[in-house]
């Protein structure tokens, strides 16, 4: 006997299709660092990208973009000035915000401020197990993760060497993805960055981020299979997210 | 019968040929999504980068480069500081100076500023045609594009799948190019620089910024031939870019 | 009669394999044109980078790293907070740091910082000839090198077509490298950032210097074999970085 095939597959096919339609635009409070990458892997990917953190103007850019990356990588006053303007701008116009608490476990402050901006409801948060068990105070087992999305009303996308998507209803496993997307600084903060692109098209968020985190993971094997090593990894995963199509999400799809 | 061949490509050819004897000074006050491609652009093309933006330091940068570019993309406090002193400095040396008022049009506060920044006399403006017509408050077409330019005192360098170059006498109009290249971030930034790359060692500024927009439009061309996608293309530019030659600009070029 | 070979690339393979076993933690103050590309270099040579700025959260981050840098390449306000900081830090924790003073031929301000940076006692200043003759007041020869070395208390890493490690007692040239190394921004910075995860797994300073400049500049050479310019040059390094062994550290070597 057969199990049927998982549907997340065919539906990140359609939810990539509506991105490249639509193209929607994501601005992203991202640190120094993923700034560039970011951008190009949004593009890539099929979205718009802005980057400004200029208190001054980010109400404006955050009015005019259909999704939020919140990163707090660099960790600077301006960045969090910026943010609770953007946040406010994204809740105020109801539209979706992603959370990426990057390295709160080697910070006491930042851990503090990821804990406020929870409370200030994002439709997402993705980290990997040290900064869950670091925001949540839990160990990051899958009946935690789904009790802490359910009790806080959000998706928490734990990644790892198997991402795991909780929302308190379900929880998604996305298996792929290759062990040099480790040694690419900013990998994970341009898939949170994807993973608001795709709220962006796709109203359920859980969904809407195992397609993003899908997506990714794809992107890297195909890149890992013409890549010599680190480096041209980096460039590689840009065209094939760029060439990424509903045959390869559907054929290389390792998710229960 | 022939139509004479345009006189651009040749004069590109020597200016190219200057610049990289000369190997001039650009200074960059560029946003931070920018500044790691545009240094490794203005490398590759055969100038040198500097990029601080701190106010202590940036009148001595200034006034040790051979031309300025100010970039409108990150707007910070810090970097509106520095943009005024570097561009006393130019002011006060005679030193050319470019304009790049980045996505004026999804933020009237940075449109506001851009117009102050028009006010100061930069000797190109690079922009789309939504950033020309927020600045300008005015279509962007051709005739509007050269009383524009001769009004201000400048040379309008509009980009699009066609370039075109204004300075109220002129067009210049610069057909090369590859879609992808508005896939890779900082690209148009790049380009500006490229421009100031160019003023320094041209007098005519509508030559110097045809010259540098056809550089990058061949160096596309090229690069799109080798790359598998955008990613790898953003790396190819860098090798078009430092291979190009008098016979490749004269061969490919568009220009009318 | 053959001359013993030098010890230095048998050492710095030993290095190499520490490093790789123990993943150093290396927090990088660097300028923002650096950030990223410095990332991913200490990724793929075998260390954790980490990069914030911030003046909240620096002095965590120095606790929990291995080794620190210090580059003024972006001469901010901020940044120049969290240097006084991080290195009061690896002061108190006896932790090496390196200190870069890009460019203070530059900014005479810049430069009265740098000198101000040797009397906090770093391990290693790595920096050019125009640099080092800012910093130091001192033509860049040999012996004036060692002297300035052991007056200072450090170790002096001069780069260039050879790079020179001095520290009073012993000077190790390295003739490894590329032309292509000077056309792509931040090489140097991304060299610094390698000496300090070297330093972090070896006790010598001026060996551990002089093995980050080995593997940089073997890692240039061969990365230049396959890349068709400096922008692909930029991404064969990584590569090449990553997958460096003790043969080809042994075999390419040209220490005096």
């Amino acid at each position: 006997m057969h199990e049927p095939p998982h549907p997340l597959p065919a539906q990140a096919a359609d939810i990539l299709a509506r991105l490249r339609e639509k193209r929607p635009r994501v601005h992203s409070i991202t640190n120094a660092v993923a700034q560039n990458f970011t951008a190009n892997v949004l593009l890539a990917f099929g979205a718009i990208p802005s980057m400004t953190i200029s208190p001054d103007e980010i109400d404006g850019f955050a009015a005019r973009s259909d999704a939020l990356l919140v990163n707090l990588g660099t960790f600077d006053a301006e960045r969090r000035v910026a943010c609770g303007i953007a946040i406010d701008r994204a809740a105020s116009d109801g539209k979706p915000w992603v959370l990426d608490p990057v390295l709160i476990d080697r910070s006491p402050p930042r851990a503090d401020y990821a804990r406020a901006m929870v409370g200030r409801a994002p439709s997402v948060v993705r980290l990997n197990e040290l900064e869950f068990e670091t925001l949540a105070g839990l160990k990051a087992e899958p009946r935690v993760l789904g009790r802490y999305a359910a009790d806080a009303g959000l998706v928490v996308a734990l990644t790892g060497a198997i991402d795991v998507v909780a929302d308190g209803r379900r929880h998604i496993r996305v298996g792929n993805g290759h062990e040099w997307m480790a040694l690419v600084t900013a990998m994970g903060c341009a898939g949170s960055a994807m993973i608001a692109a795709c709220l962006a098209v796709e109203k359920d968020p859980a969904l809407a981020t195992a397609t993003a985190l899908l997506a990714l993971g794809i992107a890297g094997e195909l890149a890992a299979d013409r890549a010599s090593g680190p480096g041209s990894f980096a460039v590689d995963i840009l065209d094939c997210l760029y060439d990424l199509d509903r045959a390869a999400l559907i054929a290389r799809a390792k998710v229960t």
